[in-house]
């Protein structure tokens, strides 16, 4: 089924329990906080249903069409469909939006080339993962996740010292038809905008933390479950053209706020389990999919950004000028760079699991700690391309609604190169990505989009091959030798002899 | 004499005419967007005069009493009290506003320690620059300036060439009694909350710009200027404890728009020159008083910076852990380097010009490069330290007034280390420095404080003494040749004999 | 043809003039300075038609097999034919050696995928080019080349404003076979291993610059033809176990001297022309082949430090310790990305020219740029990794020879991890990559590969479609505009109504 | 007593015990490994007391001059004489040698600011301390230390568990007169050039390694010790010209070998402790004497480097690219923001033991860290500006004794700027700062020059004042807080009301 984006819509109008600071939002598709990010998440659901890219982002199976996010990739070109659709949906918000459904829905779709992986020698959970997955596809559901604990809550023994209740949501009861979980989880982004909530664990948990193992799924007006939310973005931008992206992208995040909310059985995916609950991710092509739209999404962000530094060039013609000229071309290269990392990705795929393939492992994990490491660094070039520019606009557009000033404005704010109007949206937009609330929650976020550094690289760590590199080594050291009569003799005169 | 608080605010109410978009704004000390701002400054006057402060910030001249800035140092002395008086008024701002009143009055005292500078063969200004000074000092006036062309005026010839009328400020009239201007010029930060505006120029102009070379100052009230606000920062942040920085120090950059402003002679100190305007700064000590106080106003910023990572990480305990404290050990290396930078300029300070002395240039210029080359990645460190908590926050503080969600949010947010409401209030402040639009603000106004960093490295490029440096390669080349015997004969054996 | 080594040991005494200093090599197989490289390009040969490799390293042609390096690309297998012949080359060498035969031969088997490209109003030399190309083919020659000015010799202008002789080679005769050149050409990097030199230009010329925009080939025992050779880097290596790598692998650089050497016509490519000389290489195949070569020879290189990493870390149990794995993994991630990258130039590979296809250009050149970027922070952390442990060696091997000596260095310098000489050869081996002179040169080498930052990034800018970038942005912003309503009013109270 | 350069080379003429590889050196001041760094030792000795440098670099106590840095300092002249003495003896060598005598006979000289230090409840070794001083400095000795473990030894449990020998030096017997210690010890730079060793710790021990903490001090000659030189570094030096820096200031890094040598009481300084090994230097002004020496060597370097880099640009009129300005104006600002940190210690200076001054310790450590991670990166730069010029050079100076070769080389490889065999000359020094085995050593020693960069950013979060630093965050959180009317109502309409 390929859902439409009114739909979507009429599914977000379903009693969940958001807050804003003590206010109840009573309906988030019209609240201003929320109004114009649930509208481009139904967009996204018709633009990917409409004939221009239906081929793109979806496929056919027996007779029914289901979003290519839903694909387990049996063959290269099934990993092409599920990376096409990746960048169909990454382009349509600039890649601005981490949490669009390609996301969880993708992990939960890998998850199912190995359900076996959910089978303990306590609990046989394979049926419900792959009965949930089928249940997800068939209504082509947006899902959502919060797998981390709060940030503080990561030594748990520090509160249990202390006295403090851990915070982390945990299962605090069994009962004949499910489990009862309680507590706070992060960080729960575009949950206002989605549909189902994955609660789960990608940070490794304390052999004792089997309460906090949990693995299962809720929907977002799960009774008892609040969200709330982060302050929105978008406050300080009056006009969409004041601030285009947040206007539209602020995906929001949220903290998952659980008392006591039941889950039942078939909902339950991991339970009673220190270990199991990461290991889903990496035993299946679960995190193998999320994270190959992780790269895909930066791409679509880069290709904007490398459009921008471009214009920003142009619009004073600096881009005439040589060293800036070798900025836009480093700044090309990083575009291409990425996109051969995605790209080398489908021709080194992997056969695994067994009957399925995914995307080269190391590349992808590869990739990601690049676009960790280089969004900084690339946002701070754009901020050189842009000077002082982005400080020299009206504070807003009302001057152009006053037949005096927008003369002026006009007269003074043009270059030869682009008219003044022009010049102000471009730099209204190019401070959206570097100076704006919302371009600061960006560069947090790609900062942390997997965790800290230690963890994208302990990713890169676990999947290489050290025995490959230490055989490199081995093979060259093993080829000569200190023999008796190796010494100074053998290379006199410098050199000049032997 | 020492302006007090309520005299600066009274000054502000002059009739001046500012623009918010199209918005005039009436009283600058009342609007929203202007009167916090405002506030700080009369503060900053206040406490300055405080008997805490009195002999950092002010010395006695005849029987009368002056603030530092206004002093022209002659011994090293002179240059600690400019000094700690810098420091004392960026401590007020923690380094976020650039432009206190001692930047600009720095550099017309510093003017005054050369003033045949400004005297050409046909124009003998300089008794207008120390009248002038004169005037200021006796009124403890606050100076800002607007000495950049628009961004997109910097060639133009391009202009003239797609016959587009040249932005840029310049002279379009002589009369009698002084000169008519007319054009706009950037970025006067903090002129709405200031007395006076000098017209200048610090980048180099084209032989012919003669009438664009102008130096003048007029008042903020001037018949025909407007000053065209860029939008106010702190929008997004609707109490002060949401963004205690943009609350209190958004200091405003003005586009200057002037129409057929008036000057009179006397306020007239370059004319008709192309190349004095520029020169006027670095002839004299006025470029050195104004570079010391942004290093050390640098300073100031980057000890809240480094008292804000070790906050953010003792909120978690990760203060604890050793790689945390090698990032904090290198922050505060940080700040300990520039000290030294800054403290170093004292003691090798320069006795120049003639009968004065001022901070060793060089080490001021390189300091200067420092901070435009470090500011980013500082705070992306910051940045690092603050991870995903920055998103874990409610989304304002009205979950405090609402005695659930206010148990709620005590229980859930605390730490081991640190109560709810005090980890909000920290990464609050944390974001306003590395997230919200005031963070933006900041991030790029560092970068271009001082100009692109080529303009940066030009001062320090300029100020090298070359030929000490090519000296000392030239002694070492100096001391040894090719010589006859000079050969491989002479070091045979691979070196073990000779 | 498969030449054997000996074949082509054989082929390097012929003659030709190569000197050290003033000393004039007589057989450049048997002198210490360079036999090992000889050899070792000579065993390159052998392993290249062994079993082993035969079918990763040639490929049948009518009944005859040729090495793969001659394979004119017409499908994606082609190419990943060529990209494993490359890493089969580059693995014999660990990547030290940039000139191995793949290069320059794959440059001129480039150019035939579009010989009219040869063809100017002027002079017909396409058939000069695929008969040339034959000739190498059939011979299994190892071509290199000099297509650099001496550094010196960029602005020929300022020769002759100083009335010097411009140093770089260029036509100064025509005669009825063939020309004359004269003059000095550079970095002929093996050209003392190889049979012949390619002459030619990589850089842009002045327009007058005809003369020097010859294109051609001449063998390595041309009359008239000296190489002056840079000091061989393996004099501080007494012996194989001191430096392994600089002791095999240093492949030369010499300056090319050419007096009145005489160049037959089939043999001239370009003539009397300033912009074919460096068009041939981008308008034809020739560039993709040549440094995808580069790109995977780095890789091979990359794939070697990587291991001498972990096996650092492991000699000293380092490898245990967090933030050693961390920066283990982020090595690890670095040789997977640039693999990605190299990948992703098949799996995006381009149908260009008409009939044959290439690597993705935009791919390989961004690359290109990133080994260019990387190989220095790459070292840097392998220096890192090393601490002071390359200092704390015998001076040399001798130890293991006296008896009482041996005991005492077996004893004292073994750890829990490795023996004493294991842990000797390892770090003797990381010091060849870190600290020799073989590894200063490859540090210089690899910055340098493509020549300066700022041609690698112009690459990358030219190949941009800069068109599709600024697509992104304009279709952005055309979806939205400043309207008549459009103002304040438009989102009153902070954002919370519209 | 000055001691000459004559008395000191007679010095090392004392049957010392010094090993290259198995080859046992009997007289270092001829043997072509060392005889120069010796030649360049006793020319310190004899330039120091040169009238020209006299009054820099000694001070007269009663009627006896001594070296300077033999001054404990009670003032900030007489840290300005320290600094100054510094400068210079680094100015002779360049800043290559960092071992020279003021090194660790400033850390003893320190150490005399509060000798009570060296009394703990068992032993009284405050008088071995002050004598041990005054012997030194009456004799004028070089100092020198081995104070580090071997790199393997750091775990001495994994030792104990896999039934090794820990190779680190240790008491292994006492006896009335003295004790007896065995084992090695790391990493004794210049050793063989100096007189005397101190044994101690500068990194923690482990509680129980009490027989491993003995600090004491040992003639080179002592019975029992033997040196085991690493290799020296100008083999691939033929002639002075071809690595000037290698050539003269190896000073040579030697692991100290102990056979149960016998060690005075008198030259005990601390027995049978754990921690006081290390506090010996942080709790006096040894590590701070110490290290300034190292800040103000590393200028020196900096400044050869800035002189090198600037004639580099020049030699092919590169200097006149704007770019390449704007890199020596940045290599400019580095060395005068090193020589600002540096001039900053003394106008921030310390009156710290009590009746002594110490240089600004926390600034003191900054310059250490951004000496430490700048030479990379530095050296990087140079690199850069060499581009391919270093691999253009003929292999040797031999040319020069050719008539023809020399007329050839002097034709081709000058310069409008520079002539042949000047190019040559410079870029031979260039090589040996950039790629020399020599250039590898010095990268690699700054880099570790104070230990591992964790233990640098040590230094640096110990020496800070993190209540000041935490002050100023909670003075402005303190300025605020959330009120009772502290909500959304306080700032409606996006901030125009309040």
């Amino acid at each position: 089924m390929l859902k439409t984006g009114d739909d979507h819509l009429r599914g977000l109008r379903d009693g969940r329990v958001v807050y804003l600071g003590s206010e109840r939002i009573d309906d988030v598709t019209t609240h201003p906080a929320f109004s114009e990010a649930a509208r481009t998440v139904a967009h996204m659901y018709d633009l990917k249903r409409s004939t221009a890219l239906l081929d793109v982002c979806s496929y056919k199976l027996a007779d029914e069409r289901h979003s290519a996010w839903w694909l387990p990739a049996k063959t290269k070109d099934d990993l092409r469909l599920r990376m096409q659709c990746s960048k169909a949906v990454a382009d349509m918000t600039y890649g601005m939006m981490g949490r669009t459904p390609d996301h969880v829905n993708g992990f939960v779709t890998g998850m199912i080339t190995d359900p076996s992986v959910f089978n303990t020698e306590k609990y046989k959970f394979s049926e419900n993962i792959v009965r949930y997955y089928d249940y997800c596809r068939d209504r082509d559901l947006f899902l959502t996740n919060a797998v981390l604990p709060p940030q503080a809550a990561r030594d748990p023994d520090y509160y249990t010292r202390k006295n403090l209740p851990v915070p982390t949501l945990k299962v605090i009861r069994e009962t004949d038809d499910g489990i009862i979980i309680d507590g706070m989880k992060m960080l729960a982004s575009s949950a206002v905008l989605g549909d189902e909530i994955w609660i789960g664990n990608l940070l490794p948990l304390a052999p004792n933390q089997t309460n906090e193992g949990v693995t299962c799924a809720i929907p977002v007006n799960a009774e008892g479950l609040r969200l709330w939310s982060r302050q929105p973005l978008s406050k300080n931008t009056p006009t969409e053209f004041d601030g285009p992206l947040a206007w539209r992208f602020d995906e929001t995040d949220s903290m998952v706020m659980c008392k006591e909310v039941k889950v039942p059985w078939e909902r339950v995916f991991v339970f009673d389990d220190a270990v199991l609950p990461r290991e889903i991710y990496i035993r299946t092509a679960a995190h193998n999919y999320g994270n190959n739209q992780s790269n895909v999404r930066f791409l679509s962000k880069l290709q904007l950004i490398v459009g921008v530094c471009s214009k920003i060039a142009y619009s004073s013609g600096a881009n005439e000028v040589p060293a800036v000229r070798e900025v836009l071309g480093r700044m090309a290269a990083f575009e291409a760079l990425l996109s051969g990392a995605i790209h080398g990705q489908i021709e080194a795929a992997e056969e695994w699991p067994a009957g399925y393939m995914v995307f080269n492992r190391r590349m992808l994990y590869a990739a990601l700690n690049w676009c960790t490491e280089m969004y900084s660094p690339i946002i701070d070039q754009l901020r050189e391309l842009c000077g002082g520019g982005v400080f020299q606009l009206p504070a807003n557009t009302t001057v152009m609604h006053d037949a005096e000033m927008r003369e002026e404005f006009e007269k003074y704010w043009q270059t030869p190169q682009m008219a003044a109007l022009d010049r102000m949206k471009l730099f209204k937009l190019a401070w959206d990505l570097v100076g704006s609330e919302f371009a600061g929650r960006q560069q947090q976020y790609e900062k942390f989009y997997a965790g800290a550094a230690f963890i994208v690289r302990g990713h890169n760590y676990r999947e290489a091959d050290w025995d490959f590199f230490h055989g490199i080594v081995d093979e060259l050291m093993n080829s000569y030798d200190v023999s008796v009569g190796d010494c100074l003799d053998q290379k006199r005169d410098g050199g000049e002899q032997r």
